[in-house]
């Protein structure tokens, strides 16, 4: 059974200020769910079918308030388009960095939250375990981003914070700037340690803050396109820079 | 002004069966339209606010139908959720190969549209001027897929085929499946020609079609991600191939 209050206290974690009032976000799906359980993350409360509670149960920490509900339930706390099962709500973690991460991807203002869930899903793929964002980002706690982070958003920590505080603070660190107009991706080798930094979708990356990266980087254009998309983008500078 | 059958027509087109019906499909929004009038395209009719009109009814091809209507009418046939001053129905090309392709991107069962506009807007950024689409794939017609294709889809030429039946046609050119246990990317070199076939999103490429294909690619994964989206993934892989 689930009370008003809690469906209204669910429905408000959609937006960024009640979920850093109450310190809160929401996690959904049999899969996510599950990878959530193995991560740091503290679940504060489980809301499931039974048949999703008979099977894991034994699985849950302890101890953690589980709820019982129904189908029609599940649907109205739900931020899926199709519900699937369960649905745990999360306690946000405190803003820590990552000291000896040797790659970070830093974002200037990356707004959509589908780009920004398939951002963390990549940095999960290439091993880079932080994600530094700037105010101006898509939040990546949106039932959305987590959602499409496909349980990136349990492994890749992420830091708020300005891009060029972040860049002063490690000045000694090579950092790439994705540009229209830098060196060929492919001109430059594998790097060891770095800050790969992309910017928003329609304006790129901030004037000031291009100017401080050391590198400049762009990726070949052999056709017409006036643009990749930035979760594209991200994924090939990732991968030449890295592999 | 716009009539109720004219609404009624320009709505059914978010379907592909009226789509390929009547012949015709919708491009909105002033840039879009701006690249279609360039485009090889056949306009059937444009319904625009009159401030786009009186901007634009000189570059428009002639005879062409132009419907002048208010903003209120605008929002009843977009298909966007911030209609853009224009909108046009337009004449789907007949499906034809294009003889001289170097390089080919393959789509096996590419479902989610989005994935298949982002997919467009790839190879029309690395100069692929050809996508061979199976039939399960997302209808590269349809309003969302044109619209996230960001003009992609007037510079791309798409042909519908069996995947299997396109690679034996062409079995003299090498082909590159997208897979998660094939040869490291970075351990191929440039091609200069060749078929890169790219899987289902949950499912990866049909079985027979893969072991149809010469060459097997694999993007490597340095964390803990289970796959990197569909598109990600074909942006990394015409990257490294091509570039």
């Amino acid at each position: 059974m689930i009370t008003k209050a809690q469906v209204k206290h669910i429905r408000s974690l959609e937006d960024k200020k009640n979920r850093l009032e109450s310190g809160e976000f929401v996690v959904e799906g049999e899969k996510m769910v599950n990878e959530l359980i193995h991560s740091e993350f503290i679940i504060k409360e489980v809301f499931a079918l039974d048949e999703w509670i008979l099977r894991n149960a034994n699985k849950l920490p302890k101890p953690i308030a589980v709820h019982v509900i129904t189908d029609f339930e599940l649907e109205r706390i739900s931020f899926l388009s199709s519900p699937n099962q369960v649905l745990a709500v999360v306690c946000l973690k405190k803003d820590k960095e990552v000291v000896d991460s040797n790659i970070t991807l830093l974002l200037d203002s990356v707004q959509d939250p589908g780009n920004m869930g398939t951002i963390i899903r990549i940095a999960d793929w290439f091993g880079i375990s932080q994600l530094v964002c700037n105010g101006a980002c898509a939040d990546p706690y949106s039932p959305k981003v987590v959602q499409s982070s496909m349980g990136g958003i349990f492994r890749v920590n992420i830091l708020f914070k300005n891009g060029i505080e972040f860049l002063n603070q490690h000045s000694a660190i090579p950092s790439y700037a994705a540009s229209l107009n830098g060196t060929p991706l492919n001109e430059i080798g594998k790097i060891q340690a770095g800050i790969i930094v992309i910017g928003n979708e329609s304006k790129g990356i901030n004037e000031e803050l291009l100017n401080r990266c050391t590198h400049n980087v762009t990726i070949p254009k052999l056709g017409n396109a006036e643009s990749l998309n930035a979760a594209v983008a991200t994924g090939i500078i990732c991968h030449s820079l890295l592999c």
